[in-house]
Formats: C-alpha cells, sequence, structure tokens
C-alpha cells in the first residue's frame, strides 16, 4: 500500500474518547457480573437519520391454491400489530409484519423472522459471524421502531432525542452453536434489561425455525452518548423511565468461565501474527459515515491463520469496543491463537491446533498504534 | 501495505481464463444487440452446493387483532405455490413463500419481494449498489431453484450438472432510477431469453411495492463453463431444450446510446486516479472461495474521487467480467471520470465536476496487470 493509496480517501480517524472525553474513560464503569467494564465507545448506533417513516403496504394472498400474489392498493400505517382482514377470498398479510417483527411475551420479547440469503454465506457455505450480527442489529432496531419509544435517532427514544443523546454499544458477546445454511429460516428474540446505573443490556437468543432449537445466543451492553459532544452520560432518569416497562430479567447466556476477565491487550510481543495496511473501504461506511461495527469483524479475521479459518468454526466471540472511528487511518489486527483445555481433551494433545483453540484480538490504528476492540474468541474443530 | 501483510493470506490469484482458455477468450463470442462481445469469465455462479433442501416451515397469523404470531409443527414441503389454510381462526402463511418468491405471467416471470435491511444501506442512507447487485442475484438462484430445473449446482440445470458445467456471468448492466430506504419494500421480477447462439439473457426489473413503480432495470448475459476444466462451452442442445420454455422475448432495459461500445481499457496513462493495494479479505470469498463478484464494485468504488461518491447518485453501471479470481494478489483500481453531456446541461458548464459524469473503469491485478473486471457508469448530482 503506497502512502498515496493509504491517504487518498481518509481523514484522520476520530479518535472522540481520547479528544472529547479524558479520564471519562475510565471513570464510567458498568457493572456487569461479578466484575466491572471500562467502558470505551463505539458509535454502532452513533448516526442519525430522518425519522423514518413507517410503510405499510400490505400483500395479499389469495386464499385458494393460485400460487400467484396480488398487490392490493390498500395502504395501512400501523407499527405494531398484524391485521388480517378478507376480502372475496383474499387475505391481506401486512408486508411490515414480515420487515418489523412482533411482540410476543406480553411485549417483553420482541421477535423478529429472517431467512439466510445466498449472499450472506461464507466460504464453509453457512452464514457468516458478520451476518449474525447484522440480523441482531436489525432485530433490535426494529425492536426500539416499534416501541413507540422511537425519537428521531437510529435507535434512541424520544426522551434521548430531546437531550440528543444515543445508544452506543461497548460489548458483545455471542455464543454459536450451530450456523444456519442458505435458504434456512431462523427466528430471534430480543429484549433489555437494567444493567448496573449506567448501562443498559440488550439479549438475543437465535432459534432454528424449523426445528425451534436454540442455535446462538448473545448479550450487549449499551450506554448512552451526547451525539454531539460525543460524551458519555448517565443514563438521565427520564429515559429510564421510558425503557422500564420493557425491562426483563431474563439472561440470554450463561456466562462462560472465560468470560470474567478482561480481554488482554495485544501488543507486538505477545501476538502472534499480525496484519498491516487494512484500509476501510467507503462502502464499509455506514449512515454517518462511521465504520459499521459488524466490519471489525472482517479485519479481526484477517490475523487469523487461513488454517484456523479454514477447518474451525467460530463458537463465541465477544467484542470490547473501545473507540468510534469515521474515515480511517489504515489499521492493524493482531491475533494470538492459543489451545484450550477442553473437558474430554486427550492430555497428550499439546499441539497449538488441538480440538479446541481460543484466541484473542486486537484491533488498532497503524500509526499511533490506538485501540479500537479487543476481542475474543473460541474455535472448534469442523 | 507490507509485503508480509499482502502474501499473508493470499496464493496466487488464478488467473483461470489464461491458463485454461488461451485463445478462447476471445473465440467465443455472444450477439448482444448490433455488435459482439468479447466473453471474459466470472464465476459469478462458478461454485457448487450440496442439493439445497427446501425447508417448509410455516408462519401462523392470527386472524384477529392479537399482534403476536404463533408458531405451529406443521412442516409443508412445496417448492412453489403458495398455501392459505385455517385452523381455528389460524391463518398459515408458507415461509417459503417470502424466501423463493413465485412465478406470475403463466411462469415465464419469477417475482420475489425484499425489505431493505439497515445494514444494507450506505452513507447516503439508501440501498447501496452492491446490495441491489445482491438482491438480483438471490432472485435469479430462487428462480432456478424454483423452476424445478435445479441440478447439484448453484444455479446449474439437471443437464448442465450431467456435464459438469455452470453458468457463470460476463456482463451486467443496470440502470438505477431510485435508491430504496431502511424499510422499503420492493419487488423484483427476473426472466431468461436466449442470446445469440451460446448465451443466454438474464433480466430484472425493480418495483417500488408501495407506488409499483419501476426504479431499476437491469440486464446481464451468461454463458456455460466446464467446472473442472474452467473452459467455456457451447450450450449443448439438451440444456437449450430444458431453458427453453422458460424464455421470455422481453427486454428489461433500453440500449443506453452510450453502451454500443465496448468498454476501453484503461491504462496509468488514461486513468485519473489509481488505487493501488487493495487486498480482498477472507469475508470477501464466496461458498467456493472465489471472491464475490459483488465485491468488485466496492473496490471500483475506492478510485472514485470522494467528492463523487457524495455528491453524486450512480445512475447506471455496466460491468465487463474479464476473469474468474480465487484468493487474489493485491489488486489495483482505475478511474477516469469525464462530464456527460445531458440534454438540458449548460453549455457553459465545462467543468470536470458538472451536473452529470461518466466514468470508465478497470480493476486488474497489482502484479501482472492483468484485467479483471473492466465498468463504465453514469453518474447524476443528488
Amino acid at each position: 500500500m503506497t502512502t498515496m493509496a493509504a491517504t487518498s480517501k481518509g481523514g484522520p480517524c476520530l479518535n472522540l474518547i481520547t479528544e472529547g472525553l479524558g479520564n471519562q474513560e475510565r471513570k464510567i464503569n458498568v457493572g456487569v457480573g461479578g466484575g466491572a467494564h471500562s467502558v470505551g465507545i463505539h458509535a454502532w448506533k452513533g448516526f442519525t437519520l430522518r425519522k423514518r417513516e413507517v410503510r405499510g403496504g400490505w400483500l395479499a394472498v389469495k386464499a385458494s391454491s393460485s400460487s400467484s400474489y396480488q398487490s392490493v392498493d390498500q395502504i395501512q400505517r400501523r407499527v405494531n400489530g398484524i391485521k388480517v382482514g378478507k376480502r372475496g377470498g383474499v387475505v391481506d398479510v401486512p408486508i411490515h409484519a414480515f420487515k418489523l417483527g412482533r411482540f410476543v411475551e406480553d411485549r417483553f420479547v420482541y421477535r423478529q423472522t429472517f431467512i439466510i440469503r445466498s449472499y450472506e454465506i461464507g466460504p464453509d457455505k453457512t452464514a457468516t459471524m458478520e451476518t449474525l450480527m447484522n440480523l441482531l442489529q436489525e432485530t433490535a432496531l426494529n425492536h426500539v421502531m416499534s416501541s413507540g419509544l422511537a425519537g428521531d435517532g437510529f435507535g434512541a427514544t424520544q426522551e434521548m432525542s430531546l437531550r440528543k443523546l444515543i445508544w452506543v454499544v461497548t460489548r458483545i458477546h455471542i455464543q454459536v452453536d450451530k450456523y444456519s445454511s442458505w435458504g434456512d429460516v431462523v427466528e430471534i428474540d430480543t429484549w433489555v434489561d437494567a444493567l448496573g446505573k449506567n448501562g443498559m443490556r440488550r439479549d438475543w437468543i437465535i432459534r432454528d425455525y424449523s426445528t425451534q432449537q436454540i442455535i446462538t445466543r448473545a448479550t450487549s451492553t449499551w450506554v448512552t452518548m451526547n451525539r454531539e459532544t460525543r460524551k458519555l452520560s448517565k443514563i438521565p432518569q427520564q429515559v429510564k423511565e421510558e425503557v422500564k416497562p420493557f425491562y426483563l430479567d431474563r439472561k440470554a447466556t450463561v456466562a462462560a468461565t472465560n468470560d470474567n476477565h478482561q480481554i488482554s491487550k495485544l501488543s507486538e510481543e505477545t501476538a502472534e501474527s499480525i496484519r498491516s495496511g487494512l484500509a476501510p473501504r467507503w462502502s464499509d461506511m455506514d449512515a454517518n459515515q462511521h465504520v459499521n461495527n459488524v466490519k471489525y469483524i472482517g479485519w479481526i479475521m484477517e490475523s487469523v491463520p487461513l488454517n484456523v479459518l479454514e477447518e474451525y468454526d467460530l463458537r463465541s466471540m465477544t467484542l470490547e469496543y473501545r473507540r468510534e472511528c469515521r474515515q480511517s487511518h489504515l489499521l492493524e489486527s493482531l491475533t494470538k491463537m492459543k489451545a484450550s483445555v477442553a473437558e474430554d481433551s486427550d492430555p497428550e494433545n499439546t499441539s497449538t491446533f488441538g480440538r479446541e483453540l481460543e484466541s484473542t484480538h486486537l484491533l488498532r490504528m497503524q500509526e499511533d498504534k490506538a485501540e479500537i476492540v479487543r476481542a475474543r474468541a473460541e474455535w472448534q474443530t469442523k
């Protein structure tokens, strides 16, 4: 990568925590389990959209053996709820029902169904980790949009919008038991709960629709940030009142034994593999010209040895977002792999690439080595 | 980009046309309109999957004012057709109806409906060109899968599978009148027709579901290739007999005046902008560890000036695929922009960045400069 190439697009990455928050980065703590997590920032939802118009639009399904749909001129604008009417044997199914999903369990849980598309599968012909993360994000956004709480931000509530606050995710942990294939239908449930004084937890479970088996579990930590100053904020009482009716004390994930400690910071000395010169593309930017947080996973994978990518399945992943980036300088991806001690593993087997692996990752700026994401993952042979 | 970084993942790109086809690349011509196109290869569909199991699965929609769905244990396996039954006020809508779409117009046209997701929009908050191309690909694959013709390949027919043939796309042309936003519903129609003696044309139109307005038109050229030798093949008579009943003599696109000539080949001398060091990521690989052809668009955009990306909408794009790539060396993206002569343009306005622009692109291997994709695009101020 020539210097020209490196700088032809990217302005300096705005390390807004460093510049805007100073010590605050370490001051705001969010209680999680027995420990406390230092809160970094990544503006997953740190971008605003014009208030989204919820479009009605109905699919009409003929109540006969015909295989054709007929579009109808009836336009309905209901955010929640499904209306199924009949007109001359035509059953209307609101198209937004399939878009926005629906509330279940007394509105504590939001559920959406997705079909895995051909372009969402990876080299091993199953949905990629990026695809799963995208679907979780979509379900979370539709949850907020459908709750009646939505303000003018991408996932912000009305009381948050009044205060120019947005949600930012600081940590995601995902456990995958089974990856779906092209054409599989998955059903995603999501809900939120309080997390300490200044955080919100959002959990998800993904079921295989045909078997109803839970195939993925995920949890995440959210805090609020002022969208102009980019400073972290305590959650105002008015916002707490808004979201409290939705809180559900239920955990999607079982705390893994290896998930109690912070992710250690890799360096040139401790990393086994470093991939430099990773350049965000224009197409990696989201609606606010931030790097979409799901894209980080792709860069993390760039320093994972090829034989691991080919021979192992990613079983769990924890991402700690520490800085938000807009158009970025070059990035570096660092990885350290180690064999994990599985309960039924052969004690004689001490090779690095045994049956199960654990990995530690760091994504950082190439120039000043500022941290962007720390991550940890578990791998299992296919 | 250091040499270490450049070679840590990528083996040499397999320029299979060069190695396997020799002069054949220029020998097989496909008649298109008044001209003839030299056929390059890119294995868009050049990868095989195990025969896909079509899963039934039904969503049950309560025929009441309740906002909740109930899943039912009834599993149906029908590839085409929609069955709407009633059991105690519950209307079943087959989930695969929304997955596979359905045939319309006496089975000559295949139609599928999609909802634009939050992660499919770009910096300007509308669906990206990559998203449109992904949706076209998904509709085309489901068309073949639903036709009853599907063999063991990703889009190959039974007679093709017997002969180890796969479809490869050599050219795509897309015209976009309007980009959809998050939550918009689009309806895609696709059909095929003969193209000269050795080609197949596939066309698409995309409608805005709520207005039924046609917002995008696209056409593409397909030839058959032996999946083992990677040599182009004439379409065998048996395959022609298979697909002939589906042929529909209808054109989605109006041949643009500027689309009659071949796309000129850019060089260091003629290009205005060159972006080097573009490295395919592991996540850019598809199910056969080829670079997914939609990813090429992202690399092409990397050499487009930032102000064009920010201030202009991509109105049309033509891609000519000339080589297939597996895991690749570094790529280079070359772009030349010029003001186009719009009918109502100000004759005084001769600035490079006027109201409308045309661009020419080349994606090539950095090392040996071998061509991968030539492209042409039209841009209009937002």
